[in-house]
């Protein structure tokens, strides 16, 4: 969440004369994006959003997330489409460093959404699943089991009790057989892997727009699901399970998707791996970063609650879906 | 530059309630302002900024900044009005803090000016010393000669000389006499006091915004020219004074409001007073700050430079005023 980079006034002139949107009227940068700076750019024809993309992001995958939103936006999804420069790039260098220039969309992230909200994240969600169909790139998940693996390993015991003095006792209760059990055969396709309700903007009852696909790639549909399952469900002034936000993600979802029997079989599975998922990211973050930065820390437990309890509910926690 | 509290749609949504400023469409944190978090809000009918006083901003103080806001803008100036609520309030209270809802301003920050900008810039600082003429509100500058005394002296000689070995020598070669002979009795009124580039905006020549009022206070006119002397005419590709700019700054500036003789003889000692009060703070500020913490620290000898320019060149740095 910060501005990495300065950008002159001079520098983004230059950058948005590339680009057939007009003169560059105001210039702002916003703290979003965990790893890029990014601006809030608006010239007398429009809004848009300016990325530059500083860190984790390989310049050689720029060209999946940023087709994605193309082809996605051109099947009327909500996610914000990529301008293309005068010469038809989807992104230009400066310094070294690659930036986009991408549609600005309207909205806000709820902190704790409606049970009206979550269905309608459920429906988009769903909705960019079958709109990727026919979406020809492919990316491979970087943080599928055997990375979680590969981040935990990298730290200590030590470390690991620093943060919670089970937490190394519930790693490594967990992750064998998740890594062991993981399905190899359910329906795949393009998924957001990442679907917070930061990522989501909503007016009122509706999304307006799906944002920071920099995780997005090649893996299970139902793992995508497990994943904004595991997001959105615990959202709200306590972090228990809502079952009204649950059943109202999942509604949502098969509205426009029906989850076969054997993804609905494997969702307990699914949700555990999403939770392992942000423990393995957000312990290796935690450890990374000096306690004293000023960005602030993700605490693992929160989602050490979320793998208890998706191992403890089992299918009741997916209710609708599995009567 | 930074937002250091979360606000979230359901809150920002509830405070804008209180504003008749329509339905919030998006919420933006942006990396503006030094201690403040900021946001960028849209509604259906326009765009705001919501500043939260985080810091340093003493809330009694708030009424001095707002009102100025408001003075300068019914007058013509490019400042942002403060918008009030349904009950009048220019700024509301959330969890404690203080927030104001101000303005949006289009334009963008220069990084290095031309003259045509730079004369506009003088020409706008003169405009708000004149219409600040019969603002009845005032507040002592808290960054005059004897604070910054008491900023260094809480900063040992050991400290400074890690940032640069002759800079405890400098500041004790400056201090003093900037002290003892500092003016008492040139025209005083209400003063920007930071008028940096970051706190202007500019559509190509145009002046479109001063922002950023909150170090503003009652002093004397001639020393916010000379920090905005010092401010910008070393701005560029190098670092050099830039004898166009410094020109443009005067020039634009007394087109305006005419500078008395005392007001011109004293402009040398303002200026070095004004490299000093930035040399104070940015040297407590840079001691204040661990050196891996995320905020840029800003380099004191940069003004150590400034200083020793004016030493050296005294009027003729302001060459067309003593003509």
């Amino acid at each position: 969440m910060a501005v990495y980079t300065h950008l002159g006034a001079g520098e983004l002139a230059e950058l948005i004369s590339h680009y057939d949107v007009g003169q560059l009227v105001s210039a702002k940068g916003i703290a979003e994006g965990i790893s890029n700076s990014n601006w809030l750019i608006e010239t007398d024809r429009g809004r848009y959003i300016l990325t530059m993309y500083e860190r984790r992001i390989d310049i050689a995958e720029l060209p999946f997330f940023l087709s994605l939103l193309d082809h996605l936006a051109a099947k009327g999804c909500p996610v914000p489409a990529t301008i293309h420069d005068r010469e038809g790039n989807a992104y230009r260098m400066i310094d070294g460093k690659a930036v986009a220039l991408i549609e600005f969309l309207p909205g806000v992230s709820v902190d704790a959404p409606t049970a009206s909200q979550a269905y309608a994240v459920g429906q988009a969600l769903a909705a960019i699943h079958r709109a990727s169909e026919d979406f020809t790139m492919t990316r491979e998940n970087d943080l599928r089991p055997s990375n979680w693996k590969d981040l935990l390993e990298q730290c200590t015991a030590d470390d690991m009790s620093a943060i919670d003095p089970d937490l190394p006792d519930i790693i490594a209760a967990h992750l064998p057989s998740l890594m062991s059990s993981w399905p190899t055969e359910l329906p795949r396709g393009t998924i957001h892997a990442d679907l917070f309700p930061d990522n989501v903007l909503l007016l009122d009852d509706k999304v307006s727009g799906l944002i920071d696909f920099y995780f997005s790639c090649s893996d299970f549909l139902a793992y995508d699901l497990a994943v904004t399952h595991v997001a959105w469900s615990f959202v709200g002034s306590d972090t228990g399970f809502s079952a009204e936000i649950s059943e109202a993600i999942l509604g949502g979802y098969q509205s426009v998707r029906q989850l076969s029997a054997d993804e609905i079989a494997a969702m307990p599975l699914l949700a555990k791996g999403a939770a392992m998922r942000f423990i393995a990211t957000r312990t290796f973050d935690w450890i990374d970063t000096p306690a004293d930065a000023l960005v602030t820390r993700k605490d693992p437990m929160d989602f050490v609650k979320r793998l208890q309890f998706y191992d403890e509910s089992g299918l009741t926690a997916f209710a609708p879906l599995s009567q």
